[in-house]
């Protein structure tokens, strides 16, 4: 008897980690329809209240309202009316208790005369916080693979 | 005795779950060697009997007979000739008992004079059934994301 | 006790077989990160001592360290000079006991006047092996789908 009790906690384990991975797919995988489809709650519930996004352009936006408010930049409102897709390809996850980190790619295509081309395209780190609603965006970094070392460095990084 | 068989049957549940994410992820992932690879068999059993696929242009296809028939098309065939490869992300999978909605992006990388580019970059809706076949698509919608409504309203569906 | 028993057992095999799918995926995951990012120690890992990398151009790298050197080829400092990612689609995975087949489509997206472009777009098949250090590449296959039938015969591949 406890010896089968052992072996179902040690299985209770493995299947912890696999939901905690598949879980972390599912969240970044929930970042390119949020902005694409102006889903401004959708994205705001990304991350963790305090959580942080930093993509290299001016200081890192703070708190998931901020995060939430890139929907509404110029910038964003002008690739909305083109015609676009941010895609995010399938991170590589490291999990540690109650944090993770991922490393992933993603591009913005925009849509123009010759269907759509790559605007950006950046690396990023993900820090990832166990919370009691689910896993959520700690940290996001994102850095353009322009040559430069800052986003090579990303890539390397657990 | 009786603790140990609710904890083994909760495990069971959790673990039904995790495989019918990961089963939906495989599936979404064979469409792309399907076409590309002119493997109309390996289409046709991704769709349930009945399944629809509707790309905005005329009626949906109806059947998996109908979707299947996509590999000849003179559109597809003159993608195949140049080099194509449809590419599609990682789906956001949301599961409820046995149906199951997907959301993803699909493009379409076509090779011309400078590399591939993205002729075809759109969103998906991907309702699914559970079948004693394994998963299969009960109904694919996709619509390009150019700049109007139709395609960011996928986006946002659940 | 006995039918508890089974039913652990039961469920064990089938986690055995998620950990694979996800262990896999992971590793293809890695594949960008470590070429982008210059970090010939983690794309030498990925494989197996004696695993191969067939590109279709000359013989295939043969042994972890010749692929590990990929990242040292003058074709490969140009891409990084100039910013480049890596991207792979998310394998439809098949796992035969010790062994398993991945089938993706590989990008290579480098920056110009206008973004990245897609100067390679790939099919490739990945065999893997179950080794003591985990699952490992015992040989990749990557053809440009340029038209010609060898992409596609990968495609097509169990």
């Amino acid at each position: 008897m406890n010896e089968l009790l052992q072996r179902l906690e040690a299985l209770e384990r493995r299947v912890n980690e696999l939901e905690d991975t598949l879980a972390i797919q599912q969240l970044i995988a929930s970042y390119g329809p949020a902005v694409d489809g102006l889903d401004s709650p959708a994205l705001a519930e990304m991350w963790a209240d305090d959580g942080t996004y930093d993509f290299g352009i001016g200081e890192p936006l703070r708190g998931r309202e901020a995060v939430a408010g890139l929907i509404d930049l110029d910038s964003h409102r002008t690739y909305i009316a083109a015609g676009c897709a941010h895609v995010l390809s399938t991170p590589r996850i490291t999990i540690d208790g109650d944090t993770a980190v991922a490393i992933n790619y993603s591009q913005v295509f925009v849509k123009g005369e010759n269907g759509w081309h790559a605007d950006r395209t950046g690396a990023n780190r993900w820090e990832l916080v166990r919370t009691p609603e689910g896993w959520k965006v700690s940290s996001r970094s994102n850095r353009l693979l322009d040559g430069t070392e800052a986003a090579r460095g990303l890539l390397r990084s657990r």
